[in-house]
């Protein structure tokens, strides 16, 4: 008597993108001192948001707006699109996943860098598409790669993160516009803006709503401290949105994170700050790489990766950090993963690190 | 130039399964006064949960652990089974969407009752399965039907709710046991627990995790008044667990949500009372209808459906009371739709009502 498991299913693996840094520490039994593996900010929500959630709680019971009407209001004026242009979702994870099953149907070849997000690769193997990658060219996503992949296998769906992650490479504006011009007809683009509020102005090329070719994802997970809270957004044309709304669990979205949001977006004050906060983490991190011999990558994002010469080296240095009570991560596959990527912390938690971090290369 | 996508996305309705209360205050630019609707609780969260919440605010920049597992452990133990028994998920909903996605492909069928859940139908429609339903008997659902049903298509996925949405009945153990010994090889049965809490002892049967051809689903957002904050969970087979861990979004929950849940779970002294709350609330509803002449739907449920005797007299109450900003909803198919469908709310939202129904009734 077996479960009647589709047969797509019941081939997949019982894998996960990510291993959470709390099944770590509830196999060793040590509560890490630096959490620095995931790109949380390190500088917290918004005080704005945290009194929204508060004012909010009397009406937790009630289920969220399930339009998001508030926050795609703000979100389009914000973007200088209409309301038709934004989906609101519960996180960027979610988004790709309804984004994968509206385009790559079983056997489609979906487009992507080797060793880029693993958790679109998880939905493309998830609705049983083909995940066909190029490899990344001096640590940088190669769009003319992806391009000429696309065009070679007839995908109808490609991806790449700009700024990109694990690596926290960027291109400028014109180069992804470029891609975006290069993209052909009956392929559509996820272009995953994750890590922008990071990035130096003319990262990102401007909106065009008008091409059903892009769509954009953004996220309040990164610079305004809300992984916890489940935000995240996807701008594009009309008829994007509602293939979206077709497939999308239209009430996922949590009241507390709606009102969150929407309080956090109004506070520019301190986005800038954390972006300020990063930079200087950033800035911090390359010279202590410097002053050890090695090179950190020039980065766009609220993380460094750091160049240890070989996959042996960073993964060693991955667990001794752990063993010291720093939770960090590092690309999966070769040529990335010769470094290791460290999220910004506090001043505190960046001091813990040094020391670890320095501590740990005398023994490699 | 069109986007590529699929052709069951492409041939997909632009529909959803509800319109939200904001949606129609947005149309009549009326707020309502009374938002008896959607079953959410009127009894809000636990003291301590909200406590919990705000305990935790200083950590929402963080995801939330993706294998929920305080929760889980919690959970298990209350329900007598092992963690790899329970699912944890971002509301009821979206297990729904995973449940569906695992067990019915394109073309399968899958049986429920007419009139029954309509987010579940969402789903079924959303992976290309075919929805087949059989009526309600005397305002329940019916396993006899049902099961024959099942047994004539061969669909690999069935659902029943126990106490029943819309309409509030319900079973007693022994019959949901029947249907369960009932299923045949080859069949899930979802078991939508959702209301389960407020019905009579002896509405639900022991859950036997052994049994790989049921999935029990429970949520948070009815009894414990957490419908904002989006979670529910799944209790089943370990390999229907590991099932649905293939396909759900392992870091959708919110960190807020987890504690809150959590906190909940032991509170209760608050779920009590919010049980007890809503049965005054059911027995002045019935005493409501029957002292207009009219027969309420005995309830299991935190909501009671009246007969208005047709579905144009229900309709024409439904748009009366929202004209007078009370919010409700009635079953959206003949022959539930003679009756509307309201909610238990607070004694000032139940006086509202009670208000507004008579006058609208001399109005029918």
């Amino acid at each position: 008597m077996s479960i009647p498991f589709t047969p797509l299913v019941a081939s997949l693996p019982a894998a996960v993108p990510f291993v959470g840094p709390e099944t770590i520490q509830r196999q060793t039994g040590e509560i890490f001192r630096a959490r620095l593996g995931a790109n949380e900010s390190a500088f917290g929500m918004s005080p704005k948001a945290k009194a929204a959630v508060q004012a909010e709680l009397e009406w937790a019971s009630w289920y969220g707006d399930p339009e998001n009407y508030d926050l795609r209001k703000a979100l389009a004026e914000k973007h200088g699109v209409e309301m038709e242009n934004i989906m609101v979702g519960e996180g960027v994870d979610a988004i790709l996943g309804y984004t994968v099953r509206m385009i790559a149907g079983p056997g489609a070849p979906v487009v992507t860098s080797l060793g880029a997000y693993p958790t679109f690769n998880y939905h493309v193997a998830g609705y049983g598409a083909e995940l066909i990658t190029v490899p990344y060219r001096d640590d940088h996503e190669d769009p003319d790669a992806l391009l000429s992949k696309v065009r070679e296998t007839g995908a109808p769906l490609m991806y790449i993160a700009n700024p990109d992650n694990p690596m926290g490479t960027w291109h400028d504006a014109g180069r992804i516009q470029a891609l975006i011009d290069g993209v052909p007809d009956g392929c559509l683009l996820v272009l995953d803006e994750a890590y922008i509020d990071f990035a130096p102005d003319g990262s990102s090329p401007p909106v065009d709503v008008g091409n059903p070719k892009v769509i954009v994802m953004r996220t309040f997970s990164k610079a305004h401290g809300m992984a916890g809270m489940r935000v995240g957004y996807a701008i594009g044309h009309a008829d994007l949105i509602t293939g979206l709304g077709k497939v999308r669990n239209h009430f996922a979205m949590n009241r507390l994170s709606q009102v969150a949001a929407l309080a956090s977006l109004h506070d520019t004050e301190f986005l800038a700050w954390v972006v300020s906060e990063v930079e200087t983490g950033r800035q911090e991190t390359y010279a202590l790489a410097e002053r050890l011999g090695l090179q950190a990558l020039p980065s766009a994002t609220n993380f460094v990766a750091i160049d240890l010469g070989s996959s042996e080296r960073a993964t060693a240095m991955l667990q001794g950090l752990a063993a010291k009570g720093v939770f960090i991560r590092m690309p999966g596959v070769a040529p990335l993963n010769r470094c290791i990527r460290v999220s910004i912390g506090r001043p505190d938690e960046r001091a813990i690190f040094a020391e670890a971090f320095e501590e740990v290369l005398r023994t490699l």
